[in-house]
């Protein structure tokens, strides 16, 4: 799947990039090779170079990338910098954990409300941002301007508050309901499968137990 | 990557069948075709089947799948009803989110203590969980049956801190940091990638907005 000329799999791989930059020290001249990033990363290191090459033109034969230049053009194209408003959708254990992270903030990401139908959530706050009624929500995103819907809804309700985030013109939606959602071409449905993590770890623990027995 | 005779593909997308089933009504005898399972779940009728039949034998031509006995089979292969017991090691927002999400005890994962290096966070409580210090690790490893490590540590922290669960005797680590690790054969390191899943959803937002701009 190609998302304005870079691949999704490129695409996912920068973050991992920037962070890696951000770690070294930047004295300001300093340069970095693609054999250090891959070995770094774990990855190949035709891959690094191609995917740099895709975001950068920071990288010279036989000196590498200047480090300072690379992590600019990282965050330009990443959208670093900017914010994007969201809301989150669905305040069980999930929603209440996303509200209270801080860490997205540092990824651009301000939770500007959250919605829930249980009347004794509604007019709640959770680290500062309001909870109101998922019956709210169409006013509300016709009001405010929002960028990224959250869903930490059941998956028999993903659909339904899905829908409701399109018609008020939400184009980003990170779904960590357990469940495939249809959206309509133009809006980014990025699912977060932390169970499918989780049968992983629970396999391989079976699978090598399995192993320690025979 | 081949994880006991299925694909890692394979495998990552099993509690996703799973969870559909789930959500089906299931009086007994009921069956489902892998045509309508596919077009739930946004899949191919093709890899529904070969899915399905790498951990069951519940499909029978023309017939569907019986509900019951793939549910069945699906949370056997994977390992349902089994508990893991984990530490969390990163007691920081990330940390505290996932310490406070009830959610993961339906997928078999037990938190049963949290460890920090901050002093003020040692013998405190999170949602009944003790955070004990750092230093305290390796003793606590030796003494509980402790299977998954969950690293919810800052990147720069977190090759050391894996190196301390796998000298513990951990063999599958839930890697929250924004790092590759390295880890022996026999280890699994999963890691899940939060701020990649926000850049994509930034970069589509991005997209979309050049797009409206031409």
């Amino acid at each position: 799947m190609e998302q304005g000329g870079i691949s999704k799999l490129t695409l996912q791989r920068l973050p991992t990039y920037l962070a890696y930059l951000q770690s070294l020290p930047n004295d300001g001249g300093g340069t970095v090779s693609a054999s250090s990033i891959a070995s770094a990363l774990g990855l190949g290191e035709v891959q690094v170079r191609k995917d740099l090459a895709a975001v950068s033109v920071a990288g010279k034969p036989k000196v590498g990338y200047r480090i300072d230049e690379l992590r600019r053009d990282l965050e330009a194209f990443l959208g670093c910098g900017t914010r994007n408003r969201a809301v989150l959708v669905g305040v069980g254990n999930l929603g209440l954990a996303l509200l209270s992270y801080g860490g997205f903030a540092d990824y651009g990401l301000d939770i500007v409300a959250a919605f829930d139908k249980k009347s004794a959530l509604v007019g709640t706050t959770v680290d500062g941002k309001p909870v109101l009624s998922i019956e709210e929500l169409p006013a509300f995103l016709r009001r405010e301007r929002v960028s990224i819907g959250i869903l930490a809804v059941p998956g028999s309700a993903a659909q339904t508050c899905l829908n409701a985030l399109i018609q008020g013109g939400v184009k980003a939606v990170w779904n960590f309901a357990p469940v495939h959602l249809t959206a309509p071409k133009g809006v980014l449905v990025q699912r977060e499968n932390m169970a499918s993590s989780l049968a992983l770890l629970s396999y391989h623990l079976k699978v090598e137990e399995q192993k320690d027995l025979t």
